[in-house]
């Protein structure tokens, strides 16, 4: 448990609709100390402990065995589940690799798009999936009734469940999240521009403005997490990342050429895109 | 005044180091209403006010007169004050085109980077300079005492002030500001594509995550406010964007050869460069 399995121990001890054993596996002796101070689970484990694989292979079939490791080593460790009893899901943010390792595994896969910058069990937080999405992608191998205990999991933690195919949440989030991640790494690099650089040298104070500042915010992100991003999602993140140049070699001509109307017209088209994908009001 | 001009007639109000007149212009009755009613200035006049002409051709060679229009109207505005004895500056947030304006005024040129996405005098607020930067561009006929006065009178103010060429200026804030904002557009045409409209008919919630929210808030802005900006400094946007096409089209490539360890170097450097041109502490 990182600090999304540590929320999400956290949420279920809190959670009256609830009444479950909480068992949890963290890395460290350091946060398994922490979480039992907490009292947030029933039993806690460390990955390296021996006994911890019998434990696993013992579970009944009415567990629910919640994947919370990154996607890289969620997709390594899925195959050591295959052939057991109990339903497991995952919280990665990227679908289809994760599908593909859960081959012969009893598996539903989920998204809850939270998070933090921050890590491990102790920046947990228990509203953490409070109000928030959560996808939820079944494999082809899925039975209903599995998909159903998801839905209604992730609900009882006040989540809205949308179901979606693993690729089009891979294309969908590419757009929304990964493709925008890069984009925000290009920022600081395109930014950090020899004329920027040699003012910046002068300057009393950061030149950078909150517009600025808000659009690299997420190129500050775990270097791990994006690279894992990157491996398991890149087809999907270069495509949308070719669109995009198409679209800047468009809107780069019309420098040359768009009227004021032109201008105006797209400005506004992107304002009301903008309302739009974030559900504010029309005329925010 | 407008919400900048505004802020800065309370700002003055409320400087202890400032103890001359404040005469300020609106648009509207109703802004020299309430202007009047909050007692911000000694003396508020409306723009369509016969008499204001005359008002201004006999102000002393001691007032400081601070045009707070949009750029483009303040390039339309200042070749009115040319030849008056009164010293001039602005608040435009690009200087090429305002510099060009200003020939035959007695003129220093400010750029006051701060702002709202908030409009008019009721929108004004007294902080909104303090400890802000302000970019201070002298024109090739500014006299240095003048210079000097406008940097103190910012700095009066309690903002950071440096000074700058007006073509450095419009290069850096291409960079970061106009070009960001561009790119900001970009993004909710582009995140609005096809798979995402789908998913957004049939979803109980908006789709977008913090990052991508966060990415397109600028594109909101006041569509007006950004035309004026494509207008008087279009060619170093469009500049810094094939720079920008030119770093995307290498980034593409990599998804076809990258390795794990070069993507890594990309991913730890754009933070690295986030955090010199934000002045956040190196290990954020």
């Amino acid at each position: 448990m990182g600090m999304m399995g540590a929320s999400l121990a956290l949420a279920l001890k809190n959670t009256k609709a609830f009444r479950g054993r909480i068992s949890g596996v963290v890395r460290s002796e350091a946060s398994a100390g922490y979480i039992r101070e907490m009292g947030w689970c029933n039993a806690v484990y460390t990955a390296s402990q021996p006994e911890l694989g019998h434990v696993i292979r013992s579970l009944e079939a009415d567990t629910l065995f919640v994947v919370g490791l990154p996607v890289g080593s969620c997709v390594d460790y899925l195959p050591g589940l295959r052939g057991l009893p109990f339903l497991v899901t995952d919280m990665s943010s990227t679908r289809r690799s994760v599908e593909e390792a859960a081959a012969g595994v009893r598996f539903v896969g989920s998204h809850p798009i939270c998070g933090s910058e921050d890590t491990g069990p102790r920046a947990a937080r228990e509203a953490l999936f409070e109000k928030r999405l959560c996808i939820v992608t079944k494999a082809p191998h899925s039975i209903e009734e599995d998909t159903n205990s998801i839905v209604s999991f992730w609900s009882t933690l006040g989540m809205d469940v949308m179901q979606m195919e693993a690729s089009a949440h891979d294309s969908i989030w590419a757009y929304l999240s990964h493709g925008p991640h890069i984009l925000s790494g290009m920022l600081a690099h395109w930014g950090f521009s020899t004329d920027v650089q040699s003012a910046l040298l002068k300057a009393p104070v950061p030149l950078t403005g909150g517009g600025f500042r808000d659009m690299v915010r997420i190129a500050g992100s775990n270097p791990e997490m994006w690279l894992d991003i990157i491996r398991t999602n890149g087809d999907q993140i270069k495509r949308v990342l070719v669109e995009f140049r198409t679209e800047l070699d468009q809107l780069i001509q019309g420098f040359d050429g768009k009227t004021d109307i032109e201008w105006k017209t797209w400005i506004t088209e992107a304002r009301r895109k903008r309302n739009r994908l974030c559900g504010y009001p029309e005329d925010k």
